[in-house]
Protein backbone atom coordinates (compact mmCIF):
# COMPACT_ATOMS: atom_id res chain seq x y z
CA UNK A 1 0.00 0.00 0.00
CA UNK A 2 1.51 3.07 -1.17
CA UNK A 3 0.78 5.35 1.62
CA UNK A 4 2.24 9.25 -0.35
CA UNK A 5 0.31 7.95 -3.23
CA UNK A 6 -3.09 7.54 -1.95
CA UNK A 7 -2.93 10.38 0.65
CA UNK A 8 -2.31 12.79 -2.70
CA UNK A 9 -5.09 11.02 -4.33
CA UNK A 10 -7.51 11.46 -1.14
CA UNK A 11 -6.90 14.93 -0.17
CA UNK A 12 -7.67 15.89 -4.18
CA UNK A 13 -10.81 13.70 -4.20
CA UNK A 14 -12.37 15.21 -1.22
CA UNK A 15 -11.62 19.36 -2.38
CA UNK A 16 -13.43 17.66 -5.77
CA UNK A 17 -16.45 15.92 -3.66
CA UNK A 18 -16.67 19.57 -1.36
CA UNK A 19 -17.07 21.22 -4.31
CA UNK A 20 -20.17 19.60 -5.50
CA UNK A 21 -21.77 20.00 -1.66
CA UNK A 22 -21.49 23.35 -2.14
CA UNK A 23 -22.63 24.01 -5.62
CA UNK A 24 -25.69 21.68 -4.13
CA UNK A 25 -26.10 24.74 -1.73
CA UNK A 26 -27.34 26.97 -4.32
CA UNK A 27 -29.10 23.98 -5.90
CA UNK A 28 -31.33 23.70 -2.82
CA UNK A 29 -31.39 27.42 -2.39
CA UNK A 30 -33.65 27.10 -5.23
CA UNK A 31 -35.37 24.60 -4.80
CA UNK A 32 -36.23 23.98 -1.24
CA UNK A 33 -39.48 26.38 -1.48
CA UNK A 34 -41.24 23.96 -3.90
CA UNK A 35 -39.47 20.14 -3.10
CA UNK A 36 -38.82 17.97 -0.24
CA UNK A 37 -35.63 19.18 1.41
CA UNK A 38 -35.08 15.83 2.79
CA UNK A 39 -35.33 14.41 -0.14
CA UNK A 40 -32.74 16.14 -1.74
CA UNK A 41 -30.75 16.25 0.72
CA UNK A 42 -30.53 12.39 0.52
CA UNK A 43 -29.57 12.64 -3.11
CA UNK A 44 -26.52 14.84 -2.64
CA UNK A 45 -25.26 12.11 0.51
CA UNK A 46 -25.57 9.51 -2.15
CA UNK A 47 -24.47 11.46 -5.05
CA UNK A 48 -21.82 12.39 -2.77
CA UNK A 49 -20.83 8.55 -1.91
CA UNK A 50 -21.48 7.48 -5.50
CA UNK A 51 -18.43 9.87 -6.59
CA UNK A 52 -16.15 8.66 -3.76
CA UNK A 53 -16.57 5.06 -4.41
CA UNK A 54 -15.85 5.57 -7.99
CA UNK A 55 -12.65 7.50 -7.49
CA UNK A 56 -11.78 4.65 -5.25
CA UNK A 57 -12.38 2.04 -7.29
CA UNK A 58 -10.99 3.69 -10.55
CA UNK A 59 -7.68 4.22 -8.17
CA UNK A 60 -7.43 0.15 -7.19
CA UNK A 61 -10.27 -1.97 -7.52
CA UNK A 62 -9.18 -4.51 -5.36
CA UNK A 63 -9.53 -1.87 -2.48
CA UNK A 64 -12.84 -2.52 -0.28
CA UNK A 65 -15.12 -0.30 0.89
CA UNK A 66 -16.96 0.29 3.44
CA UNK A 67 -19.95 3.15 3.79
CA UNK A 68 -22.49 4.68 5.54
CA UNK A 69 -24.83 4.74 1.76
CA UNK A 70 -25.63 1.38 -0.08
CA UNK A 71 -22.86 -0.84 1.85
CA UNK A 72 -24.71 -3.44 3.92
CA UNK A 73 -22.91 -4.41 7.23
CA UNK A 74 -22.48 -7.64 6.41
CA UNK A 75 -20.04 -7.55 3.81
CA UNK A 76 -17.66 -6.62 7.04
CA UNK A 77 -17.29 -9.31 8.80
CA UNK A 78 -13.54 -8.29 9.12
CA UNK A 79 -11.30 -5.33 7.78
CA UNK A 80 -8.48 -7.71 6.21
CA UNK A 81 -6.88 -6.16 3.26
CA UNK A 82 -6.86 -2.44 2.06
CA UNK A 83 -10.56 -0.90 3.98
CA UNK A 84 -11.49 2.89 3.05
CA UNK A 85 -14.08 3.73 5.70
CA UNK A 86 -16.67 6.37 4.30
CA UNK A 87 -19.16 8.57 5.58
CA UNK A 88 -20.06 11.28 2.53
CA UNK A 89 -21.40 13.83 5.03
CA UNK A 90 -21.64 13.00 8.85
CA UNK A 91 -24.01 15.17 10.68
CA UNK A 92 -27.12 14.74 7.69
CA UNK A 93 -29.06 16.79 9.49
CA UNK A 94 -27.27 19.78 10.60
CA UNK A 95 -26.33 20.13 6.62
CA UNK A 96 -30.24 20.08 5.71
CA UNK A 97 -31.20 22.30 8.22
CA UNK A 98 -28.25 24.45 9.42
CA UNK A 99 -25.79 24.02 5.95
CA UNK A 100 -23.06 24.08 8.11
CA UNK A 101 -21.29 21.90 11.08
CA UNK A 102 -21.00 18.58 8.45
CA UNK A 103 -17.79 16.59 7.33
CA UNK A 104 -16.92 14.70 4.55
CA UNK A 105 -15.02 11.72 6.24
CA UNK A 106 -12.81 9.28 4.78
CA UNK A 107 -10.36 6.72 6.65
CA UNK A 108 -7.95 3.92 5.02
CA UNK A 109 -7.13 0.98 7.25
CA UNK A 110 -4.96 -1.59 6.46
CA UNK A 111 -5.96 -4.95 8.22
CA UNK A 112 -7.47 -3.34 10.87
CA UNK A 113 -5.09 -1.21 11.60
CA UNK A 114 -5.74 3.27 10.73
CA UNK A 115 -3.08 4.31 8.38
CA UNK A 116 -4.98 7.67 7.07
CA UNK A 117 -7.54 9.33 8.04
CA UNK A 118 -9.57 12.94 6.58
CA UNK A 119 -12.14 14.90 7.95
CA UNK A 120 -12.94 18.37 6.21
CA UNK A 121 -15.35 20.89 7.37
CA UNK A 122 -16.43 21.93 4.16
CA UNK A 123 -17.89 25.58 5.20
CA UNK A 124 -15.35 26.09 7.64
CA UNK A 125 -12.92 25.31 4.82
CA UNK A 126 -10.68 22.65 7.84
CA UNK A 127 -9.11 19.99 6.41
CA UNK A 128 -7.96 17.29 9.28
CA UNK A 129 -5.95 14.92 8.39
CA UNK A 130 -3.14 11.91 9.53
CA UNK A 131 -1.06 9.42 7.80
CA UNK A 132 0.06 7.28 11.02
CA UNK A 133 3.28 7.80 12.36
CA UNK A 134 3.76 11.20 11.24
CA UNK A 135 2.16 13.39 12.89
CA UNK A 136 -2.22 15.04 12.27
CA UNK A 137 -3.00 18.16 10.94
CA UNK A 138 -5.61 20.78 9.95
CA UNK A 139 -5.06 22.91 6.69
CA UNK A 140 -1.10 22.98 6.76
CA UNK A 141 -0.65 23.34 10.66
CA UNK A 142 0.40 20.66 12.46
CA UNK A 143 -1.76 19.57 15.40
CA UNK A 144 -0.36 19.62 18.95
CA UNK A 145 -0.05 16.76 21.10
CA UNK A 146 -2.75 17.23 23.77
CA UNK A 147 -1.57 18.55 27.46
CA UNK A 148 -3.21 16.86 30.77
CA UNK A 149 -6.30 18.52 31.85
CA UNK A 150 -8.12 18.26 35.33
CA UNK A 151 -11.86 16.57 35.10
CA UNK A 152 -13.00 20.19 36.15
CA UNK A 153 -11.91 22.00 33.88
CA UNK A 154 -12.57 20.07 31.17
CA UNK A 155 -15.63 21.08 28.43
CA UNK A 156 -17.20 17.70 27.52
CA UNK A 157 -19.13 16.84 24.17
CA UNK A 158 -22.66 14.74 24.91
CA UNK A 159 -25.90 15.11 23.60
CA UNK A 160 -28.68 15.61 25.87
CA UNK A 161 -30.66 12.67 24.65
CA UNK A 162 -27.65 10.84 26.84
CA UNK A 163 -28.37 12.98 29.86
CA UNK A 164 -32.18 12.85 29.71
CA UNK A 165 -33.46 9.37 31.27
CA UNK A 166 -32.49 6.97 29.34
CA UNK A 167 -32.82 3.41 29.05
CA UNK A 168 -28.83 2.72 28.21
CA UNK A 169 -27.10 4.67 30.70
CA UNK A 170 -27.12 5.69 34.28
CA UNK A 171 -28.36 9.12 34.18
CA UNK A 172 -27.62 10.01 38.29
CA UNK A 173 -23.87 9.23 37.05
CA UNK A 174 -24.26 11.66 34.41
CA UNK A 175 -25.82 14.01 35.99
CA UNK A 176 -22.58 14.17 38.19
CA UNK A 177 -19.89 14.21 35.42
CA UNK A 178 -22.15 17.37 34.18
CA UNK A 179 -22.27 18.99 37.33
CA UNK A 180 -18.32 18.37 38.18
CA UNK A 181 -17.17 19.31 34.68
CA UNK A 182 -16.59 23.20 33.60
CA UNK A 183 -19.21 22.50 30.64
CA UNK A 184 -20.56 20.77 27.81
CA UNK A 185 -21.28 21.11 24.38
CA UNK A 186 -23.50 19.39 21.60
CA UNK A 187 -22.83 19.97 17.64
CA UNK A 188 -24.39 16.85 16.44
CA UNK A 189 -21.28 15.82 14.47
CA UNK A 190 -19.23 13.24 15.82
CA UNK A 191 -16.29 13.99 13.58
CA UNK A 192 -16.14 17.83 14.42
CA UNK A 193 -16.88 16.78 18.24
CA UNK A 194 -13.46 14.36 17.68
CA UNK A 195 -11.37 17.08 16.11
CA UNK A 196 -12.31 19.45 18.83
CA UNK A 197 -10.76 16.94 20.87
CA UNK A 198 -8.43 16.52 19.28
CA UNK A 199 -7.45 19.84 18.71
CA UNK A 200 -8.15 20.74 22.66
CA UNK A 201 -11.20 22.26 22.09
CA UNK A 202 -12.94 19.64 24.14
CA UNK A 203 -11.43 17.34 26.34
CA UNK A 204 -13.94 14.34 25.26
CA UNK A 205 -17.19 13.34 23.25
CA UNK A 206 -19.06 10.68 24.13
CA UNK A 207 -22.43 8.92 22.83
CA UNK A 208 -24.55 5.60 22.82
CA UNK A 209 -24.35 5.00 19.51
CA UNK A 210 -21.93 5.32 16.69
CA UNK A 211 -21.24 3.48 13.79
CA UNK A 212 -17.63 2.47 12.27
CA UNK A 213 -17.85 5.82 9.12
CA UNK A 214 -18.62 7.68 11.72
CA UNK A 215 -15.56 7.00 14.56
CA UNK A 216 -12.72 5.52 11.67
CA UNK A 217 -11.17 8.38 10.17
CA UNK A 218 -11.28 10.58 13.52
CA UNK A 219 -9.62 7.44 15.39
CA UNK A 220 -6.86 7.61 13.04
CA UNK A 221 -6.06 11.46 13.08
CA UNK A 222 -6.89 11.16 17.21
CA UNK A 223 -4.42 9.10 17.98
CA UNK A 224 -1.41 10.83 16.46
CA UNK A 225 -1.69 13.76 18.89
CA UNK A 226 -2.60 11.35 21.95
CA UNK A 227 -6.53 10.76 21.95
CA UNK A 228 -7.83 7.87 23.10
CA UNK A 229 -10.75 6.16 22.06
CA UNK A 230 -12.66 2.89 22.84
CA UNK A 231 -16.06 2.00 23.81
CA UNK A 232 -18.01 2.67 26.98
CA UNK A 233 -16.46 -0.05 28.34
CA UNK A 234 -13.10 1.15 27.64
CA UNK A 235 -12.90 -1.96 25.11
CA UNK A 236 -11.35 -1.45 21.70
CA UNK A 237 -13.36 0.73 19.26
CA UNK A 238 -15.80 -1.05 17.01
CA UNK A 239 -15.12 -0.54 13.69
CA UNK A 240 -17.79 -3.16 12.10
CA UNK A 241 -20.81 -2.95 13.95
CA UNK A 242 -22.46 0.07 15.59
CA UNK A 243 -21.67 0.64 19.22
CA UNK A 244 -21.11 3.15 22.27
CA UNK A 245 -17.78 5.10 21.76
CA UNK A 246 -15.58 7.82 23.84
CA UNK A 247 -12.79 9.63 22.86
CA UNK A 248 -10.92 11.71 25.63
CA UNK A 249 -7.73 13.51 26.28
CA UNK A 250 -5.42 10.68 27.64
CA UNK A 251 -5.48 12.38 31.44
CA UNK A 252 -9.26 11.85 32.28
CA UNK A 253 -10.23 8.67 30.02
CA UNK A 254 -10.09 6.42 32.31
CA UNK A 255 -11.61 8.31 34.90
CA UNK A 256 -14.44 8.81 32.77
CA UNK A 257 -15.05 5.90 32.17
CA UNK A 258 -14.77 4.22 35.75
CA UNK A 259 -16.51 7.13 38.09
CA UNK A 260 -19.46 8.28 35.11
CA UNK A 261 -20.01 5.57 32.62
CA UNK A 262 -22.34 2.68 33.95
CA UNK A 263 -24.21 1.26 30.83
CA UNK A 264 -27.24 -0.48 31.81
CA UNK B 1 -31.62 59.53 18.68
CA UNK B 2 -30.60 58.87 15.12
CA UNK B 3 -31.12 55.67 13.90
CA UNK B 4 -29.22 55.40 11.43
CA UNK B 5 -26.08 57.67 12.13
CA UNK B 6 -25.60 55.24 15.20
CA UNK B 7 -25.93 52.36 12.88
CA UNK B 8 -23.16 53.76 10.77
CA UNK B 9 -21.26 54.56 13.59
CA UNK B 10 -22.00 50.80 15.62
CA UNK B 11 -21.26 49.15 12.46
CA UNK B 12 -18.00 50.77 12.75
CA UNK B 13 -17.38 50.05 16.12
CA UNK B 14 -17.42 46.42 15.96
CA UNK B 15 -15.52 46.35 12.71
CA UNK B 16 -12.71 47.46 15.06
CA UNK B 17 -13.09 46.05 17.93
CA UNK B 18 -13.42 42.72 16.24
CA UNK B 19 -9.63 43.22 14.49
CA UNK B 20 -8.32 43.97 18.01
CA UNK B 21 -10.09 40.69 19.30
CA UNK B 22 -8.09 38.77 16.23
CA UNK B 23 -5.19 40.13 17.20
CA UNK B 24 -4.76 39.10 20.44
CA UNK B 25 -5.09 35.79 18.87
CA UNK B 26 -1.44 35.66 18.09
CA UNK B 27 -0.90 37.52 21.14
CA UNK B 28 -2.09 34.72 22.87
CA UNK B 29 -0.73 32.09 21.13
CA UNK B 30 2.72 33.43 22.12
CA UNK B 31 1.73 33.90 25.26
CA UNK B 32 -0.49 30.88 26.53
CA UNK B 33 2.45 28.22 27.43
CA UNK B 34 3.93 30.71 29.90
CA UNK B 35 1.31 32.78 31.08
CA UNK B 36 -2.31 31.84 32.72
CA UNK B 37 -4.69 32.05 29.57
CA UNK B 38 -7.67 32.63 31.34
CA UNK B 39 -6.41 36.26 33.22
CA UNK B 40 -5.14 37.12 29.35
CA UNK B 41 -8.58 36.76 28.46
CA UNK B 42 -10.04 38.37 31.46
CA UNK B 43 -7.78 41.59 29.71
CA UNK B 44 -9.06 40.94 26.35
CA UNK B 45 -12.80 41.42 27.49
CA UNK B 46 -11.96 44.09 29.33
CA UNK B 47 -9.83 45.99 26.65
CA UNK B 48 -12.72 45.49 24.29
CA UNK B 49 -15.45 46.57 26.62
CA UNK B 50 -13.45 49.60 27.55
CA UNK B 51 -12.71 50.05 23.58
CA UNK B 52 -16.67 50.31 22.96
CA UNK B 53 -17.41 52.42 26.07
CA UNK B 54 -15.21 54.82 25.04
CA UNK B 55 -16.23 55.06 21.43
CA UNK B 56 -20.37 54.82 22.72
CA UNK B 57 -19.15 58.01 25.22
CA UNK B 58 -17.25 59.79 22.12
CA UNK B 59 -21.05 59.72 19.87
CA UNK B 60 -22.78 60.61 22.93
CA UNK B 61 -22.14 61.24 26.39
CA UNK B 62 -25.91 61.61 27.50
CA UNK B 63 -26.46 57.61 26.68
CA UNK B 64 -26.26 55.40 28.91
CA UNK B 65 -24.22 52.20 29.29
CA UNK B 66 -25.12 48.90 30.44
CA UNK B 67 -22.04 46.09 30.01
CA UNK B 68 -21.16 43.06 31.50
CA UNK B 69 -17.74 44.23 33.03
CA UNK B 70 -17.12 47.15 34.81
CA UNK B 71 -21.02 47.95 35.27
CA UNK B 72 -22.94 47.16 38.46
CA UNK B 73 -26.23 46.12 37.80
CA UNK B 74 -27.71 48.16 40.86
CA UNK B 75 -26.98 51.62 37.75
CA UNK B 76 -29.78 49.98 36.35
CA UNK B 77 -33.60 49.88 38.03
CA UNK B 78 -34.81 51.43 34.72
CA UNK B 79 -33.61 51.58 31.12
CA UNK B 80 -35.13 55.13 30.76
CA UNK B 81 -33.24 57.63 28.06
CA UNK B 82 -31.21 55.68 25.22
CA UNK B 83 -29.33 52.81 26.78
CA UNK B 84 -26.35 50.76 25.10
CA UNK B 85 -26.26 46.97 26.33
CA UNK B 86 -23.16 45.47 25.31
CA UNK B 87 -21.01 42.03 26.25
CA UNK B 88 -17.95 42.58 24.49
CA UNK B 89 -17.55 39.10 24.23
CA UNK B 90 -20.52 36.56 24.68
CA UNK B 91 -18.83 32.73 24.91
CA UNK B 92 -15.84 33.65 27.34
CA UNK B 93 -15.06 30.25 27.47
CA UNK B 94 -15.27 29.14 23.91
CA UNK B 95 -13.04 32.48 23.07
CA UNK B 96 -10.38 30.78 25.96
CA UNK B 97 -11.01 27.44 24.84
CA UNK B 98 -11.67 27.29 20.95
CA UNK B 99 -10.73 30.71 19.92
CA UNK B 100 -13.81 30.42 18.28
CA UNK B 101 -17.85 30.54 18.48
CA UNK B 102 -18.03 33.32 20.53
CA UNK B 103 -19.44 37.12 19.50
CA UNK B 104 -19.70 40.67 20.46
CA UNK B 105 -23.14 41.51 21.21
CA UNK B 106 -24.20 45.65 21.37
CA UNK B 107 -27.62 46.62 21.83
CA UNK B 108 -29.31 49.99 21.71
CA UNK B 109 -32.82 50.58 23.39
CA UNK B 110 -34.80 53.70 23.82
CA UNK B 111 -36.97 53.87 26.97
CA UNK B 112 -36.62 50.26 27.42
CA UNK B 113 -37.68 49.93 23.34
CA UNK B 114 -35.33 47.72 21.54
CA UNK B 115 -33.79 49.95 18.21
CA UNK B 116 -31.01 48.59 17.22
CA UNK B 117 -28.99 44.93 17.24
CA UNK B 118 -26.02 43.63 16.53
CA UNK B 119 -24.47 40.16 17.21
CA UNK B 120 -20.82 39.58 15.48
CA UNK B 121 -19.74 36.09 15.19
CA UNK B 122 -16.18 37.12 15.00
CA UNK B 123 -14.09 33.93 13.63
CA UNK B 124 -16.95 33.14 11.35
CA UNK B 125 -16.95 36.85 9.88
CA UNK B 126 -20.75 36.42 10.30
CA UNK B 127 -22.72 40.19 11.56
CA UNK B 128 -26.07 39.97 12.27
CA UNK B 129 -27.93 43.18 12.58
CA UNK B 130 -31.23 44.79 12.60
CA UNK B 131 -32.86 48.41 13.02
CA UNK B 132 -36.22 47.84 14.25
CA UNK B 133 -38.93 47.90 11.58
CA UNK B 134 -36.54 47.34 8.81
CA UNK B 135 -35.86 43.69 9.23
CA UNK B 136 -32.58 41.62 9.72
CA UNK B 137 -29.84 41.07 8.02
CA UNK B 138 -26.68 38.81 8.11
CA UNK B 139 -23.64 40.63 6.36
CA UNK B 140 -25.38 42.37 3.62
CA UNK B 141 -28.03 39.33 3.14
CA UNK B 142 -31.76 39.85 4.53
CA UNK B 143 -32.91 37.15 6.76
CA UNK B 144 -36.08 35.54 6.44
CA UNK B 145 -38.84 35.69 8.47
CA UNK B 146 -39.49 31.98 10.36
CA UNK B 147 -41.69 29.55 8.83
CA UNK B 148 -43.77 27.37 11.26
CA UNK B 149 -42.93 24.05 12.20
CA UNK B 150 -43.73 21.09 14.51
CA UNK B 151 -42.11 20.30 17.51
CA UNK B 152 -41.25 16.56 16.55
CA UNK B 153 -39.22 18.47 13.53
CA UNK B 154 -37.52 20.72 15.67
CA UNK B 155 -33.79 21.38 17.03
CA UNK B 156 -33.66 23.05 20.46
CA UNK B 157 -30.85 24.65 21.84
CA UNK B 158 -30.09 23.64 25.65
CA UNK B 159 -27.41 22.74 27.80
CA UNK B 160 -26.80 19.74 29.49
CA UNK B 161 -26.68 21.42 32.69
CA UNK B 162 -30.36 21.69 32.89
CA UNK B 163 -31.51 18.36 31.73
CA UNK B 164 -28.99 16.67 34.20
CA UNK B 165 -31.12 16.19 37.62
CA UNK B 166 -30.98 19.89 38.97
CA UNK B 167 -32.86 22.35 41.51
CA UNK B 168 -34.30 24.34 38.99
CA UNK B 169 -36.60 22.58 36.33
CA UNK B 170 -38.66 19.52 36.51
CA UNK B 171 -36.48 17.35 34.45
CA UNK B 172 -38.97 14.50 34.11
CA UNK B 173 -40.80 17.60 31.76
CA UNK B 174 -37.80 18.31 29.99
CA UNK B 175 -36.23 14.53 29.12
CA UNK B 176 -39.99 14.46 27.36
CA UNK B 177 -38.95 17.13 25.63
CA UNK B 178 -35.29 15.84 24.63
CA UNK B 179 -37.18 13.03 22.95
CA UNK B 180 -39.61 14.18 21.42
CA UNK B 181 -38.08 17.27 19.04
CA UNK B 182 -35.67 15.78 16.37
CA UNK B 183 -32.74 17.00 18.49
CA UNK B 184 -30.44 19.01 20.43
CA UNK B 185 -27.32 21.21 20.49
CA UNK B 186 -25.43 23.06 22.68
CA UNK B 187 -22.79 25.87 21.54
CA UNK B 188 -22.16 27.79 24.51
CA UNK B 189 -23.20 31.43 23.19
CA UNK B 190 -26.23 32.58 23.90
CA UNK B 191 -25.53 35.10 20.98
CA UNK B 192 -25.07 31.96 18.70
CA UNK B 193 -28.30 29.65 19.79
CA UNK B 194 -30.26 33.24 19.40
CA UNK B 195 -28.89 33.56 15.79
CA UNK B 196 -29.36 30.60 14.95
CA UNK B 197 -32.89 30.56 16.17
CA UNK B 198 -33.55 33.44 14.00
CA UNK B 199 -32.06 32.73 10.49
CA UNK B 200 -33.56 28.94 11.35
CA UNK B 201 -31.06 26.54 12.56
CA UNK B 202 -32.63 26.19 15.69
CA UNK B 203 -36.31 26.34 16.73
CA UNK B 204 -35.75 27.35 20.08
CA UNK B 205 -32.83 28.48 22.95
CA UNK B 206 -33.64 28.31 26.62
CA UNK B 207 -31.73 28.92 29.92
CA UNK B 208 -31.90 29.31 33.54
CA UNK B 209 -29.66 32.16 33.68
CA UNK B 210 -29.20 34.92 31.57
CA UNK B 211 -28.16 38.41 31.97
CA UNK B 212 -29.77 41.42 30.26
CA UNK B 213 -26.56 42.03 27.77
CA UNK B 214 -26.81 38.02 26.61
CA UNK B 215 -29.93 38.48 25.27
CA UNK B 216 -30.94 42.67 24.45
CA UNK B 217 -28.87 42.23 21.10
CA UNK B 218 -30.39 39.17 19.74
CA UNK B 219 -33.96 40.20 20.82
CA UNK B 220 -33.69 43.30 19.09
CA UNK B 221 -33.01 40.94 15.70
CA UNK B 222 -34.79 38.14 16.84
CA UNK B 223 -38.24 40.32 16.30
CA UNK B 224 -37.46 41.80 12.83
CA UNK B 225 -37.91 37.59 11.66
CA UNK B 226 -40.92 36.65 14.24
CA UNK B 227 -38.65 35.10 17.16
CA UNK B 228 -40.47 34.97 20.31
CA UNK B 229 -38.42 35.88 23.56
CA UNK B 230 -39.63 35.27 26.55
CA UNK B 231 -38.67 34.36 30.37
CA UNK B 232 -39.42 30.63 30.93
CA UNK B 233 -42.72 31.62 32.49
CA UNK B 234 -44.13 33.52 29.92
CA UNK B 235 -43.08 37.14 30.83
CA UNK B 236 -41.87 39.59 28.95
CA UNK B 237 -37.76 38.95 29.09
CA UNK B 238 -35.98 40.63 31.89
CA UNK B 239 -33.46 43.23 30.51
CA UNK B 240 -32.62 44.30 34.13
CA UNK B 241 -31.48 41.49 35.96
CA UNK B 242 -30.44 37.69 35.53
CA UNK B 243 -33.27 35.38 34.77
CA UNK B 244 -34.85 32.43 32.81
CA UNK B 245 -35.06 32.97 29.01
CA UNK B 246 -36.38 30.92 26.10
CA UNK B 247 -36.42 32.25 23.05
CA UNK B 248 -38.69 30.40 20.29
CA UNK B 249 -39.87 29.99 16.23
CA UNK B 250 -43.07 31.17 17.31
CA UNK B 251 -45.42 27.92 16.42
CA UNK B 252 -43.80 26.34 19.29
CA UNK B 253 -43.23 28.84 21.87
CA UNK B 254 -46.40 28.54 23.49
CA UNK B 255 -46.04 24.66 23.86
CA UNK B 256 -42.57 24.68 24.81
CA UNK B 257 -43.42 26.76 27.82
CA UNK B 258 -46.96 24.98 28.56
CA UNK B 259 -46.02 21.61 28.23
CA UNK B 260 -42.44 21.05 28.71
CA UNK B 261 -41.49 23.53 31.25
CA UNK B 262 -41.97 23.46 34.78
CA UNK B 263 -39.98 25.65 37.15
CA UNK B 264 -39.14 24.31 40.89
Amino acid sequence: MDVISIHEYTMEMIQEAATRIRQSFTEKMEIETKANANDLVTNIDKETEQFIVEKIQAYDASHRIFGEEGMSEEQFADLKGVVWIVDPIDGTMNFIRQQRNFTISIAIYEDGIGKLGYIYDVVRDELYYAIAGQGAYVNEKRIQPLEPIELDKAIIGINASWVAKNNRLNTEKIAKLIHTVRGTRSYGSATIEMMYVATGRLESYMSMRLSPWDIAAGAVIAHEVGAKCTTLKGEPMNLLAQDTFIIANPSIHEQLISEYIELI
